[in-house]
């Protein structure tokens, strides 16, 4: 059987939210995949091409009870769920042989206390945890074509960490100083849950920073970082809330190391991601924005080094949709299966 | 004493919506207006400027119950309540010698069948219905002026009254074909209540029609037309949502009667609203924006006549949190007060 | 040779513009198009990707000038230029056995009085206009598949007419009576040229109505009306410009004739329309909304028929750049070239 | 005669951008101001409420060429220009004891050779330049009172210095590690020039960061901030474009000096600014938005710094087309001409 004829049966756990409707948008047209179901408890008994019409003549699916759905005859699960919701399925679906890509933190932090601490649940299966990979593949891939649960990282954990890891990974060429990212999201960011606060006259035509006192992508940031380091890296995570819907852009703000200060920057990145099809590391000088990817799974980057100076800046940009969410999930999905790691995701950006 | 003197003592019932936060916006540096107190049950004890930080330095209120509020000392209430609210309190403020201006449609409709069968609820106190009056002061000035309880018009019954008035309001123009009023209003109408349909990531860079089968300012619209023009009015409403903030647009056609092919419509609108100063006729060959408008109180119209045939397309804008409520609810009140019409109303749009 | 072998070598004129940049999103992943060159005289040297970074690793091609670019080795020519261009370069092409798809007005109207009118050039070529078919498959799709030039349709006549062809097709179901289509475009329709009116901070947070002495689309889509019902249509056609990048959206008032009130209207599209890929009528009592196409190359549509009677709300909605444009034209050239309709085309919109 | 009493002729020269509309919006409403003139050279002979029709009923003022506007019969002349426009014409106006106040940048920067470098010209009137003074009140105050020249600050370096003063004036109470200001500007800043990059299609739904070589507001800032701290500071500062029309909003990050840990930042901040009516220090843990000051000259600054540690993150949000630009300018000639310096600019934002 060659890799164009495989089929993956695939099933998505709570769809009604963005990365469920972006999921069945990417899943709807990858050659590979068969929808085999889509739960949600709210919704079931009611198509999903009615709450979401844009997927008329592509997704013929209902939305199911988990008890209807049979999660257990699918090759993959997506949960696409709120926190603590994939990590009490996971050992039942993992005992039928399923394997599970988690959108939500469940398998993000292998640290538990550190979990508990700011998702204020107990971790419902550790043992699961220690086996489960951070589904970064620029950084893990290995780990992610064997692994039976993938942990779908976050958004901003996917912007910094691609932005940075040319400069942390094997070794350290940042002097230590504080690691500034200064982040900005679109509002598909916060869901699609009903709030005062991203309402269309509330978000629009402005502009903000939130989470100040502590954001919960800073732990994961965190420990992917020192992962890469191998030491304990010191972090300044300030989000901030951009008026458009998709996209996320990081401006960081990075020391290099003296021993470094040799270093071609702009070469260091290109070589570290010369192989990868959604790492795009941009000509020197250049300034990526969030619409030169809406939409994609790419990831754009730029360096800049004022005066070649130890001080750098570093662009990033990404469809928090897409590879900082759902596209991202389904490259997992495809290394997983052993599908090219593209399959269903090279398509450019829609700009304008 | 003069009309600079004299002090108002207003209470607002309900402010932490849009159209309170406007009336607040407009109170504060209202030259004749003391505010007296705002209610909120579930605010109360909060600081009005910790919900609408706008207002740090203008508003130093605190929400209180109804209760702890002392409505009864006020010269004038605003209701900036949902529907139904203004109707049960309005006797006993009555007897207290309060005017009131509900924002609401509670005293907007003579009819109460029509009222019951649109908002679902009996009407409270018809007795007090009969006699208030409805501000629009263009058309109803005068008996505003003597008015103790006033129903501020909604948002797209100004728009699309302040379009027709002039053809017909004594005698009718127009020769009778269905007026179809094509309405597009900005998301704030909707208000400041967690919905799904009216999040930035659903209502952004989008574009629909709503309330197809049948939107409440229809009945509105019909009954303050047919006062108008004598006889029952034949009018197709359809409303859209614009993804912009504020602002709100009428394309009206209606068609002449041919008795009337002669009339130059351009001088007549002039003439209908030369003494006013919130409706701004256009000169003939304008296009109106709704941004020409934002943030301030004043209508803006043009007539365009293709052809000089008997079809004409009327163009109307008004901010809807402006003219559309709360500016037209802080104009009746100069009115009743007998302060100059315009009083802390007189500012031009913020544009860009 | 089968379908999915087939290689097809096009070139575009002009790709600087948002057509042109839609062209190359299309084509860049269009499994049987060969890009072989795409000129820009301003822009000769450059590559595409460094004017559009969003196409950075799907299009390697740098712009060069008409003379450079060798136009007549193409299969297929896409003209994305203003108007005026192609009809100056049509013959030369023709002659070589290159087939044109021209996205401007050029070879829309048979009419030349009426081009020049319009247009205020002479037509440079009628009798290639003659020959040219008006590229709207869902209408003329057998003429298209032998077509040498295709004019490919304007926006706005791409949702004025499918949303009226049922009605007016073979036999005119309506009264006679003035058809209404108040228009809504997005801001992408006005191009990719600097201008003050299309500036962010003019046409954000905004609404207005443009065009009202009269739009180009409107002969276009008089002489389409006009050709289907085979007699004169009385049109009014206002057009609007919403603040968003893509869709357009049409809200069309049409009055049934007496003899066609038994009809069932919702029938009728859904029958004309049952073999479409790309005309979706939803069910009854549906709302459309432009992002439910935003980035497809769907045509959506309900009907409205307040109880019942003559008159019909038809509400329409596509992405102007892909169905009202690019899209559209890659539609059209996979019927000249004997390719499944949908070939490139059927993904899902992007939502949110 | 009483300061209600007093009236200033003002005149405009270069009305046709956002920051003269924008003083026209502010002057129209001002007690004490009599709209004398407005030249524009491209747009003479044409009404101001023609180009703008928000201002139809408050400024009835026509365009004049420089020849017929008779500025040197003004008290004050507001240069709303291009830079360079104003050092070519202060001279004489001055002679005429005419007060300038230039919103562009020729008498910002004291020192002429980093002025050239800058702006690519030589400047015109460095002896008038030397008594120029940098108009930002709460700095410069007292100097301002007696200016015959005030020079208004850029908008970024008024949102930047307004955030870094308390910790900077007197005594440095940072420890001298760069200072990073990640600043975030709405697209009117780019003012209403046609250009690509500034289209809605182009600036919507996106996010970039820009002039990252260098910007114009650097040197200013950094003479600013030197002359406050006695001695030369290090910046990193970073300008992004946000899809919203008006304001400005600054994330600073600084680190403290050790002697200064023990420091009450919060305190410092408010006691600085305890007798400013234009700068509100928020409460401690508060997220100020860029929405809370649209279309007021209000700053809004909060302090954070997590852990209690050295490291400072104050954000800081104005409107940069009032407290950033028109604002600014009047409170600056309020200051010149001995009015309460909130004169005509005491009006809560427009929120939502």
């Amino acid at each position: 059987m060659t890799a164009s004829d495989k089929r993956i049966k695939a099933g998505i756990v709570g769809g009604t939210g963005y990365t469920g409707a972006e999921l069945l948008r990417l899943l709807a047209v990858h050659p590979n995949v068969d929808l085999h179901c889509i739960t949600s408890r709210s919704e079931a008994g009611s198509p999903v091409a009615a709450m979401f019409p844009s997927l008329r003549g592509f997704v013929n699916l209902v939305f199911q009870t988990p008890e209807e759905a049979q999660l257990e005859a699918c090759d993959v699960v997506f949960f696409a769920t709120p926190h603590g919701v994939a990590m009490n399925q996971a050992e039942a679906l993992l005992a039928k042989g399923v394997r599970i890509i988690d959108l939500a933190a469940d398998f993000r932090l292998q640290n538990t206390a550190t979990f508990e601490q700011w998702y204020k649940m107990p971790h419902a299966c550790p043992e699961v945890l220690k086996d489960a990979i951070y589904g970064l593949p620029e950084l893990h891939r290995e780990k992610i074509v064997q692994a039976q649960v993938v942990a779908n990282p976050g958004c901003y954990p996917t912007t910094v960490l691609l932005g940075l890891a040319p400069l942390l990974d094997q070794q350290n060429l940042t002097n230590g100083a504080t690691i500034i990212a200064d982040c900005k999201s679109g509002v598909s960011g916060a869901g699609r849950k009903a709030s005062v606060g991203t309402l269309f006259s509330e978000a629009s035509d402005n502009f903000k920073a939130y989470g100040l006192p502590g954001h919960r992508h800073h732990p994961e940031i965190f420990e992917q970082l020192t992962g890469l380091a191998g030491s304990e890296v010191s972090l300044l995570f300030v989000p901030h809330l951009v008026p458009m819907i998709r996209g996320m852009f990081a401006t960081l703000y990075v020391q290099l190391a003296d021993h470094a200060s040799a270093t071609d920057v702009q070469h260091l990145f290109e070589s570290y991601y010369a192989d990868e099809q959604f790492v795009d590391v941009m000509p020197a000088g250049s300034s990526p924005e969030t619409r030169f990817v809406r939409g994609g799974n790419m990831v754009r980057i730029a360096i800049h080094r004022p005066g070649n100076g130890n001080q750098l800046i570093i662009l990033v940009v990404q469809d928090n949709l897409v590879k900082g969410a759902s596209g991202q999930a389904v490259q997992n999905m495809n290394l997983m299966f052993h599908l090219p790691e593209a399959t269903g995701l090279s398509y450019p950006a829609v700009l304008p």
